[in-house]
């Protein structure tokens, strides 16, 4: 008999395929993180509710970090049988605590407890990419300010039309990234309401509290309609509408840079550590860097797009499309 | 010889194909009450700074009055020739007041002018949406009041998993549209800065007032960087994102009202006034509205989709691919 | 009451909003010289095969003629209350030859009738784009062969890597030319089935002759399973991404003319014929139109991209979503 | 001083920050089967020509063979620094065979053979899609036969219309496969074309012969055009684009199973093998699979939209936008 969650009422073993197909291990291994830290908070209120005893938190937050060390130091086991990233941490925490392991499930479904990590793994992901956006911002006024006198020719339509200067030209970009920043702020501000308690699209009856484990994990206070928290992927959708812009932006840039180190041009010289050459002619310093973020632009247009083409016309309350196994390993 | 801007140095005359492509006016006439309540504002800065007389003024401003009536009373006349809204404006207002007309275009560019047009347009655009969205949320909250306590089966993968209320179930899209009106809010706020004052992409020498005009349009500040202020395109991007995210969320409805009023589900009946029938088929009562709130999900995120690749690796600062004549006929 | 086909049954007038989005006349009138096309083969086979008479026929195709001139001539009156293309005509019809208009639409439904015109106009529409890429080989050739000794930098990476010709260089875009006539013609060939006789899903009782339309109308055979005859668009998604990889080579073109004739490179030279100027500053010799093609490719792809959003999850065998009115105005 | 191929002349070493962005490893290894083949064919042309010795294209034969086995065998080490799969089977080639390995890339480019290994993996990606699609239809068709008197009720708009057979609506399918299997083998025809011998964009001076390479890889000719054969990518389009409407089209046989399995509509059942349950609700039968298959369609055309993104405006004959690097791991 197999190690299936939901087997028993099932007369027949799922297909081979199947199980290739609904496996998404390979996919949401990326959320364990968030996947801890939830769970860790959701047993830790359990306790505070008594829905379970202390000794089981404990043991729960226990096991769970070391199931953190052990992914971490790479030792941990993942096998395609065992469906996902949360059967994974379920399965080894038993083997790890026994029976309280099963605890830690309790007024919970998978349908808030994934939502509510992927808004964990989202908010971290904004995160990162607001701190280097603000090194990009950094480096640029840098530039600008070395070259605030630095005359060039201001382009239209890559006709020259009047002098500006070099620094007045990197700082649109600063402009620019100030409004991708603003996007993901305001991205993040909107996604910060907790899922947890939704359990699987109705609430559950066991005393939680919610602010508790909303508080827990930084989310400003708990979403207010619980079809609303398991449903919607909204805020993907927004946080990946901003990186589409951002990677727009950027993609403006690298098409500066590359027309601009173009011998034919002339303007800008790249340095060696930014370029490639080429094995039989040696003339050459090949903008690969610039053309490579150029080329990303397609790769998270493409990941948005995916994204909507999924949603569209989704109803209620859950489907496995909602799963990160239908989507590119971009995202997680 | 031709009614070209800029003729004159030119050996021979543009190509009837050159002329057919170029001309945009079929596209910008949308903008017509966004250009003529810039131009008037333009026009009065300039004469409280003194650099048209406040005679040559009051004639635009009336001027520009009396075209905006003779263009919603349907009396204007639009020629392919006049290429584009901004040059037929100024055509007709030469006409009414003679050579003070050609004083408006002092200190600007078509560059400055058409960015600041679009981004009222957009506003204006974003406003009557949010308004719309707001009437839908009132219209779904209401009905949510109806139903409080109207049992219905709560769906994971249209599996029916747990009981809800139908009042419960309309709120989860009160919740999506409050998300979507936050995105056009955040958008509305980030794109309200005034370009005006940028000119070409260099600025001006004239002794210009960029508050004044930034103040009497409704803008917080004037645009910070004149290349940016004339280059990006982005206010329309976060514009089209917020409506294709609303459009996913209002396809999710619409596929719930097409499944749950088929006659193999029953459990909700449509209006006729929102319904079509067949001519053979008395039985029939189709989900006309559903299905096309729906589909038009698809056209939104073809236009977010395709001004993204418009805007892919376009180097500052203009180019004729951001005009509007390279864009869909539901963008300006 | 009003002039519904369907209104019978119905208890409630059809809300004004309701008929405002279900209109789709601004969008298929496009369709309709292949719908009155479609309708005389129609008529004629009817005819053929005895189901109306011969007298009804000619009469049919004498008003369908009239109506043909009077929509081409400027003078067909169209109004919003009368939904579509489709009733437009018939309204007509009746107006000129009586209650034998009504005799047309025996043994046909909107459903195949619709998806025969969608296909004529996308096989004429094909047939223009190939003429049309024949005509840009051809030009390219010759002016290949003019410049077949014209040396000039092969590039990689906008890098000068080894000499090639001009001539060589232009040929690589007869061959992208080829295969993208190659895709039409395949798309071509592929749609060339006719659909009618599926009437609204499921074929009709009445003795018709599908060999006799398909063939009156230039179609290989009829459509072989009704409900795929009515229900599919994928022939619409063919010929865009045709049209979308075509789009991309002329993109590719279109930069090449926008960098190698900037003066910053200064490699090609430009026509007036097909560059704009500036009013302020005579150096400028915008190569306005290679951006407008190059911008075009956004509006493709997102024209196809909007098609596979409408399509994506539908079920057989109709839905509005199909229909013109979801469309942008690009799309027939 | 580091591993790369064109480090010479370049002052400085690069960046840690592009070699991360530059090695393409990760993504191209998909490519070793059809990289080492195409090797072994341009080797044993090189001798045929007397370009190489027989001794060195024998001795690079085997050793290639030896990769071949230590990558399936799972013995082959991978590192970052070598950047991709070509230089790690070279590195490997000259670890084996000594000085010989070099004479390899005689005559050849990264450009053409990266081009040549591109469309031999496509073309064998489209031959196990067309016989999935063969096996899927005689799975329909099979079906079809045994429910062709089974009625059903035709549907329109989700409402029942006529009655048809679930043996006749399944054919409707096995029509849509018939068509896509008719794109791919229409892509494979038109992509057959071989690149080998344009080497970096202008060809080589070497007395190769394109025919022997062109015909041991089963091509049907060699590309007509250097610039065009290294810089296009539109059979990866073209590949996409059939992949695309396929993908829709399982979508709308995967939304029908979801709808019409679900007890609200119980019109049929799906096998246990292929649906999931839910630990808390023992009523649930989750048509997963269907789910799955039908998100997949935003995966596949979010991956046409990437690629049509990062093809718009690049100027021929290559740039690093075109590497694997830049996509999304779903293509080589």
């Amino acid at each position: 008999m197999s190690n299936k969650m939901w087997g028993g009422r099932f007369g027949a073993e799922p297909d081979a395929v199947m199980e290739e197909i609904n496996a998404s291990i390979d996919f949401d291994r990326a959320l364990y993180a968030q996947d801890i830290a939830a769970s860790k908070a959701h047993a830790e209120m359990l306790a505070r509710q008594a829905i379970i005893s202390g000794e089981d938190a404990a043991g729960i937050a226990r096991g769970l970090d070391t199931i953190l060390s052990e992914i971490e130091g790479g030792t941990f086991s993942f096998k395609r049988s065992l469906e996902d990233i949360h059967t994974h941490i379920e399965a080894r925490l038993a083997e790890l605590i026994g029976p309280a392991a099963g605890r830690l499930h309790t007024a919970r479904s998978r349908n808030d407890q994934v939502a509510t990590d992927l808004k964990l793994w989202v908010r971290d992901a904004v995160d990162r990419i607001d701190a280097a956006l603000a090194a990009y911002q950094h480096a640029l006024a840098q530039k600008a300010l070395d070259h605030a006198a630095t005359v060039m020719p201001g382009l239209t339509h890559l006709q020259t039309a009047q002098p500006v200067t070099f620094g007045h030209h990197l700082l649109a970009y600063v402009e620019m990234a100030a409004r991708d920043r603003g996007r993901f702020a305001d991205a993040r501000a909107r996604l910060n309401e907790c899922p947890l308690g939704a359990a699987a699209l109705a609430g559950t009856s066991f005393p939680i509290d919610r602010d508790i484990t909303a508080s827990a994990l930084g989310f400003d206070r708990p979403a207010a309609n619980s079809l609303d928290a398991v449903a919607d992927r909204d805020f993907v959708l927004e946080a990946l509408a901003a990186a589409a812009i951002t990677a727009v932006h950027l993609s403006r840039f690298a098409e500066e840079i590359v027309v601009f180190t173009s011998p034919l041009v002339g303007l800008l010289k790249l340095s060696d550590k930014f370029t490639t050459g080429s094995s039989i002619m040696p003339q050459k310093r090949n903008p690969d860097a610039a053309e490579l973020v150029r080329a990303k632009t397609g790769r998270i247009i493409g990941a948005l797009d995916a994204l909507l083409v999924v949603m569209k016309g989704l109803p209620l309350a859950y489907q496995k499309d909602r799963s990160r196994r239908s989507r590119c390993r971009s995202q997680p």
